[in-house]
């Protein structure tokens, strides 16, 4: 067998709150202006008091919503693959495991999140919804969302990626979203993610009607993204396997890494990897201090590794990389030592997608291939040692729609950074 | 439960081979030049003894080599889907369900006969395949079959959608396949289907170490299509249904159709509908005689519902419905009464596609929205009549290299032929 499939009715019904299982509590966020912990209230503009109870909730399980469980399992549970034609290419005697987030209708693990955001918001009366996008998947997942539930939903996106990526407005087009270039007011400005940030919450705090939505880096988000981590633990049991020895993920704000991982947090012998792009190495090269989530400095400030909230990343192929900070959860796991960190230049990202669409037919969109690097690299070191290593990661999405990242790199274009 | 799944060892083992099932005998197929029936000599310089001896098997089932299991088993067997958001949108009592054959790695059906034609060219000494694509499907399928058995793969590409589709050709180098603007030797003209039939021939035909591949029409196609309809009848039990009442899929060559619909022919109670574009009319409008399957007349004369093989059709987005021909056994079906047909307009078309993104989540690609479109209107009679109607329709691509078509049909754009 290689891949291993739960029933419907085994989807998980609570997420993983890995916040009372941390070595010790986190520190707080601060706000902006004041600089004092921040509380309930001073978020309310934005987000629903359900997800801001969750972000501060210590509470071991938090049940998943009948409402959001009737929409998720239109793709949950999703499949744990073994990897075993890779395994062959590579001639190692690792097993290899992977849980394929691709198969959502967005193409990657954001809707496990924007599902419940969208349902939480609508529960308080919230009939429309604000983010931003850079890349494209935040903004696609969460206009299938508010589709689902019949709300309107508003997506600034980065200039430069709305005038590069026609299709994935499209996609958002296609569900109901509306898509606008940010910054709204500079049109000849290429836009950042910080920028389009501003707009986003500017929107919703103007409309009695309307909240904002963020994709990763926060509590809730992560914790909603649990649900990976905790079926691909029932399906490695099915493949015979009692834990893995090394949980990869990538990691830009965090969120897919933090949805795989975190249910094995408890499990001391299980080694747990983040992967980023070397253009962007916040978690290898950054700073663990308070600093802002957006550019403009209008978020509260997190506890978190960062490059600076003002620090540029290069323009590389994997979007969803390029954030100049992490989430406090995931930096605090590196801070104390439960997590590590290493990070790739995008050639060598490429070289393993490749690998990767040839010998599994798969494939995978950049983010997901930083993931994929180091899992060869770990395959690899076990060949070395002639090691029964049992690997895991997170196929978090395709990639359908970075072909053109493929065409740079197949044709010498790619700029290795 | 709204998704039936198999487990990897419930994967048919024998394809089912629909031709000792049928009423009366096929006509055979005549040589282009002395219009009298070809033997299989004639078809020796193109394809495999193996895929020759198939054309023309009367055996009920044909066993499946473990060697193309083996691949097969990457994405197989697929979900049967119950789309019920969609039946709670349309207010129908039908029960809807669909073969989502959007899972593979091409995201289609058309990795289900690549797979094999590799193997059985492989196994007789073969290193090299070339074929034709127009929209990209097939010539994506096949690159990818071919990196699986480390063949290599020469596709064919009509020049027009070579300079419109990228994406399509980066996916088939990701797989290694090499892909050339077809005309090859009129680098000026935007080409058609049957001209980069007669540079794909013309190359296998001059090499001894190549052959060449079909992706529909033929009878050996068809057959390791059955598959589909394999397992969603076993998936139909599972939900619970003796049979459907009504079984739908898009019609251009034919393979997705008779995939799904072939192993119901025996069963007299199951209506079987071929969908096709109103720009298209092959069944519906198209007459039944002998014809070429390419516009240079150099492929046998097929006895089968024509256009004639001069017919162009219009460039609507459902490439991969734009033939003039028909699969004969598609075509002696929908002759002899056991198969309907019908034609939609492509406007209808992406108001279907619309109404399943935004009920069930999932981007159709335009020629699986043609079956959607049926699939509609088939849950609306039932409503009127109140009638429990059993639907299943394939599911045959997604829709994620097609977003140019979505934005078309969204801002106004789209020619409604």
């Amino acid at each position: 067998m290689s891949r291993f499939i739960l029933a419907e009715d085994q989807l998980p019904t609570a997420w993983f709150n890995v916040l009372p299982r941390l070595e010790s509590p986190m520190e707080p966020p601060l706000h902006p202006g004041t600089r004092e912990p921040i509380g309930p209230d001073d978020l309310t503009p934005l987000f629903p008091m359900a997800l801001i109870a969750q972000e501060v909730s210590t509470d071991p399980w938090i049940d998943i919503p009948g409402e959001v469980l009737d929409i998720l399992k239109l793709w949950r549970p999703t499949p744990l693959v073994r990897a075993e034609r890779l395994e062959a290419a590579l001639g190692t005697p690792a097993r290899i495991y992977f849980k394929d987030e691709s198969v959502s209708p967005a193409g990657s693990h954001k809707p496990n999140t924007a599902v419940p955001q969208a349902f939480y918001n609508k529960a308080e009366g919230v009939t429309r919804l604000t983010t931003e996008t850079g890349a494209g998947q935040w903004g696609t997942a969460l206009s299938f969302a508010t589709s689902q539930y019949d709300m309107e939903c508003k997506v600034y996106m980065v200039r430069a990626s709305y005038d590069q990526k026609p299709y994935r407005k499209i996609m958002m087009e296609v569900w109901g979203g509306e898509v606008v270039p940010s910054p709204v007011d500079e049109p000849d400005h290429p836009g950042s993610l910080g920028a389009a940030i501003s707009d986003a919450v500017r929107d919703a705090v103007g409309r009695d009607d309307t909240h904002y939505a963020l994709g990763s880096v926060l509590n809730h988000v992560l914790l909603h993204q649990t649900v990976i981590g905790l079926e691909a633990r029932d399906q490695l049991k099915l493949a015979g396997e009692s834990h893995p020895d090394v949980v990869i993920a990538p990691c830009g704000g965090g969120s897919n890494l933090g949805g795989l991982a975190f249910p094995f947090v408890p499990d001391e012998g299980v080694r747990l990897v983040a992967v980023e792009p070397a253009s962007c190495p916040t978690l290898t090269e950054g700073r663990f201090e308070y600093d802002f989530g957006d550019t403009a400095g209008m978020t509260p400030l997190l506890p978190m590794y960062t490059l600076g909230h003002d620090f540029v990343p290069p323009s590389i192929h994997a979007g969803g990389l390029r954030y100049h900070g992490d989430s406090p959860i995931i930096s605090k796991l590196v801070k104390d030592g439960r997590m590590e960190a290493i990070a790739y230049p995008q050639g060598k990202v490429f070289e393993a997608a490749l690998q990767f669409a040839r010998s599994e037919g798969k494939v995978p969109a950049p983010e997901a291939a930083h993931g994929i690097a180091k899992v060869i690299d770990e395959a690899l070191a076990a060949k070395e040692s002639g090691e029964e290593r049992v690997i895991l990661f997170n196929y978090c999405g395709h990639g359908h729609l970075d072909l053109a990242a493929y065409d740079d790199y197949l044709h010498g274009r790619l700029i290795d950074a």
